[in-house]
C-alpha cells in the first residue's frame, strides 16, 4: 500500500514569492502535482488554457458549484476561483501530493473539507517596501492594479496566523530549503504512512514465531 | 523574543537505534539539550551519574514524585526511572529543545503534560531478526535479560501508533537524516515562532505609514 498523498497549500501576499516557490518545488520534486484553478477571469498576455488556469464561463463555474465539481472557490475582485475536486481526490488515493497555490479563503475551505492531509504555510515578504517593489517589478499592471493588490495583501497578511508553518521569504533559497523541509518532515507524519500497519504485522509474526 | 524550545521524544525498542541517533542529535546540533533521566537502577559498568543517569536512591526518587518534580516517571523490572521537571521548562522558556530518550511510558505522560509542545518519534527496526543481533552484539548481557529486553521490545512496538513520525530504522545515516528533517520543521511551525506576532505587528505599521 502506497503513503496517502498529501495537500500542501502555499498561501501569501502577491509578491512574496508564492508562485516562484511553488515553481521551484515542481522542479524539485516532479511527483508533485499542481493544483490548477478553475477562473472566470479572461486570461493574459502568455497565459494558456490549462497551464496557469481552466479558464471557464461564468455559467460553467456555477454549473460546477451547483454540482460539487468544487473543493473551494471564491469570488476575488468580481471573478470566481476555485479548485476542481476530483483530480485532489484522485491524487490523494495514488500517493501523490498537490500543492495549491491560492489565496487564505480557499486555503480555509480546503482545511475544513480535507483537516488532516492538509499542511498549510504562509509566506511573509520581508517588509512592506520589499513587497511593492517586487510587485512594480512585474512592469505589466497600472497604478490602480497595484493599490488593490495592496489592499488586498494586507487582508490576506492578516490571515498568517491561520496557517501551520510560517517562512518569512527574506532570501528564496533559504524559504525554499525550509519549504522543502516541511514537506519531506510531513510525509514521514505516521497518519501519512498506511503501509506500516502491514509493516508493523509483519514484525509481530517474527515475534510469534521465535 | 526567541523561538519557544520543543520536546522531543524519541522511543524506540532497545537496540533500534535510538541511543545512536540522539547521541547523533546531539552532535549534529550543540544547542540541544539531552534530557537526562534520574533512576534507581544500579550504575552499570563505565556509566557515571549526571551523564547516563542521574542515579538517586528509592527514597529521594519517592520524594521527587511527591513534590511533583518529575515530569514523568515510570516502574520498569522493578527500577524506577523519570524525567527532572524543571530544566525541561526553563529550556523551553529559553528557545532551547530537549531530547527525550524515553519509554512509551514517559513518552505519553510527557504528551499529556505538555501537548503541542511535544513532538513524538518512534523509530522501527527494520525486522526483529535484526533487533535480537544487535541487543546480542552488545555482548554484555545473559540470555535472561536479552529474552527479557525482548519480551518489553514486543510490548514497546505495540505503542508504535501513538506517536506523531515513525521511522524504520533500515539505514542509520538515511534514519537521521530523516529525523533532522523532522526536528527543522517542527521548529518552522507558527506556534513555535512567538517572534512572529511583533513581525506582522512591525508589516502593518508600514501599511499605515504609506
Amino acid at each position: 500500500m502506497t503513503r496517502r498523498g498529501l495537500l500542501l497549500i502555499l498561501s501569501s501576499p502577491s509578491g512574496a514569492g508564492k508562485s516562484t516557490l511553488s515553481r521551484m518545488l515542481m522542479d524539485w520534486d516532479p511527483t508533485l502535482r499542481f493544483s490548477v484553478s478553475a477562473t472566470t477571469r479572461p486570461p493574459r498576455p502568455g497565459e494558456s488554457d490549462g497551464r496557469e488556469y481552466h479558464f471557464r464561463s461564468r455559467e460553467d463555474f456555477q454549473r460546477m458549484i451547483a454540482q460539487g465539481e468544487m473543493l473551494e472557490h471564491a469570488e476575488v475582485f468580481g471573478n470566481f476561483y476555485g479548485s476542481p475536486r476530483a483530480p485532489v481526490l484522485a491524487a490523494m488515493e495514488a500517493g501523490t501530493d498537490t500543492v495549491f497555490d491560492i489565496d487564505w479563503q480557499g486555503g480555509q475551505q480546503i482545511k475544513q473539507a480535507m483537516r488532516g492531509d492538509v499542511v498549510s504555510v504562509f509566506i511573509l515578504p520581508p517588509s512592506i517596501a520589499e513587497l511593492d517593489r517586487r510587485l512594480r517589478a512585474r512592469g505589466q499592471d497600472s497604478e490602480a492594479v497595484i493599490a488593490g493588490r495592496m489592499a488586498k495583501s494586507r487582508d490576506e497578511i492578516s490571515h498568517w496566523a491561520e496557517y501551520d508553518y510560517v517562512l518569512v521569504n527574506a532570501a528564496l533559497d533559504e524559504t525554499f530549503a525550509r519549504l522543502t523541509t516541511i514537506l519531506s518532515a510531513e510525509r514521514l507524519r505516521r497518519e501519512r504512512q498506511p503501509q506500516l500497519s502491514a509493516f508493523v504485522r509483519a514484525l509481530n509474526e517474527e515475534f510469534d514465531a521465535r
